[in-house]
């Protein structure tokens, strides 16, 4: 494909999300398509095996595409998997376990929130006494990534989840196809990701990976028509790749080519390698400017990190964020509630070269050491 | 800007939508975007700004956008504003109607359907008497343009439904920006419609321009957090254009520049007599090679029309459906439970001059006549 005309984008973006993409990811979005046309369907297809085969080698689990971001995923999850006959325990560490809270509050979930506070991973130790001493737990949701910090979340509550005979949501967004793991080595038996994330499409859908015979409980469960995750995943089983509402097609389409381009990279080993020298790079080249990171390095995830303000009264995010911007790169805001923080992603269409660039505008951007 | 580059579609889109796009629009897709950015949210503040303006010339209104298709846009505008103390009668003639009935019936709402049958629009004096028999209906709700026909609904529904002191809700999905009118001389509440329709944007959002006294009513409502139009408003509004969660970023921008170019077309007038015209060449051409349409001209739509199967056993649709895709058109199956058929849209960067180019494809896929 001739890329020459696509252009490049003014700045790179340094962020959780939607980020930087590849031109040939950008050029997939060119074209027009018939969502009832088996052009169209195979796409659609395509991308749910492949997403299956990034996620297991088992042969339990399907994928459905769902309309929205990420966030509209998450909820269909909970929706349609949490009956009234169930609870649900969320571990939370920051705004997105927070926001899985909020959804159960919403749709009236019984649910218990176990929050380990916004740097320190949960306990898993407290987790298997929580679901011995609570026998009504049936499910347990975490996030993997918590991208509020950076932080990744130890995946290994998954087993201590199913050895206590329960069923585990993992909020996979930010780490699905950025990290290596296996979804049923991990036993989640729902992954939720979403297309702007580790794939690097562009944003418009989410999706969820699901243990099929866990996704057939969810039938006639969701009180919404639109977040019914059977009900879509039904339709696209059974009519060949039709979703059941009109689908986001260019951002589909970009969303092949996205997964093609994770397989020519040399798939997820490849892509969680770069981003960890990604966020070697900028983590070794900011802690040489002086700057700290929020949390420890072994609680750390390759996705995005969190750096505190540097200890300077004329120090002003929005001016910093200014001068880094005008030399070509967007970061992003703080998150947390305890520190004044900023964090800098590490995820997309970005490479090493490009973190050291990143390093030496930092460098220059530091006008409160000027 | 240079369009030379930006390819052709293989086929144009004679669908309800998603939609034949132009260049402009395409070429607007090819850059990320910063959600956090302010060049990102102005894009969402000019696009707000620009809908309120094309759908009345009150300043009462106020403008949301929504991840999701279209579909996602009504539920939500069903579960923010019907609340438990509340009634929906909705008027259905088809799909669409159905859709907001089954939507009813999953969230539970208080609701009651007045069903004038596929082929006959709502009756407004039977509207007024239910109306003044169950002072316990508070709300309204109407799909404008019925596609499972074609039917354009009568909006003067709003008059009578204003005129009894209720609120009105009008699915404006396939209508809106397609065919004149004023929301605030309609009298709808709510209206409701998504960026790849008559505006002619790519899919990925929805849209509703509500009566801003009217949506500061929904608050506290909504079961969904994802679909809470109230705080997805409030967001936007105070925060200058930030979306609550991940918007479809390329999507958007691709949006305003679908506005603009709407613009430069002449606004609505112009492009109502284009979609006019459009309908106009397409009818008159096949009724010309001896096809029949579904509904009487009266009440039919410039958006979409549903043709009668010819009268011979030796029609498919499939095979014809394949004659025109290879002649570069791709038209729509037909919707409709009392009747084969199937349909033709009008909508979209599509003009008389294809139409008419349509009108002899259709005359060389009549392969049941050779």
């Amino acid at each position: 494909m001739d890329l020459t005309h696509i252009p490049d984008n003014p700045y790179l973006l340094l962020t959780p999300g939607p980020l930087s993409t590849s031109k040939g990811v950008r050029a997939a979005l060119l074209r027009d398509w018939c969502t009832w046309d088996d052009d169209y369907n195979r796409i659609v297809q395509d991308i749910r095996a492949r997403l299956v085969a990034l996620a297991t080698a088992s042969p339990d689990y399907t994928a459905v595409l769902m309309q929205g971001s990420g966030s509209f995923s998450v909820e269909a999850v909970l929706m349609c998997a949490i009956g009234p006959e169930h609870k649900v325990l969320i571990l939370s560490n920051g705004a997105y376990g927070d926001r899985m809270g909020q959804m159960a509050r919403r749709l009236r979930l019984n649910h218990t929130v176990l929050d380990s506070g916004e740097t320190s991973p949960p306990d898993l130790e407290q987790l298997a006494g929580t679901l011995k001493s609570d026998p009504s737990i049936t499910h347990v949701a975490m996030v993997h990534c918590e991208t509020t910090t950076g932080m990744l979340n130890p995946a290994a509550a998954g087993r201590v989840v199913k050895d206590a005979g329960r069923l585990f949501i993992l909020d996979a967004m930010s780490s699905f196809a950025g990290v290596e793991m296996d979804q049923d080595e991990v036993g989640a038996d729902f992954l939720i990701s979403s297309a702007n994330k580790c794939i690097q499409g562009v944003p418009g859908f989410g999706f969820v990976i699901a243990r099929r015979e866990a996704l057939k409980d969810c039938q006639g469960r969701s009180p919404s028509l639109s977040l019914d995750l059977y009900e879509q995943w039904k339709t696209m089983e059974e009519q060949g790749g039709k979703w059941r509402f009109t689908s986001p097609t260019h951002v589909v389409r970009a969303f092949a080519q996205a997964l093609l381009e994770l397989e020519e990279e040399g798939g997820v080993p490849a892509r969680a390698a770069r981003y960890r020298a990604n966020h070697r790079a900028v983590v070794d080249g900011l802690r040489g400017l002086g700057f700290q990171t929020l949390i420890e390095d072994s609680l750390q995830s390759p996705i995005i990190t969190t750096f505190l303000y540097p200890d300077s009264p004329a120090f002003e995010f929005k001016r910093f964020y200014k001068e880094l911007k005008a030399r070509g790169f967007v970061i992003y805001p703080g998150k947390v509630s305890e520190a004044e923080t900023f964090r800098i992603g590490h995820i997309g269409h970005v490479f090493p070269e490009d973190m050291t660039r990143l390093v030496q505008a930092v460098k220059e951007s530091m006008y409160w050491r000027l």
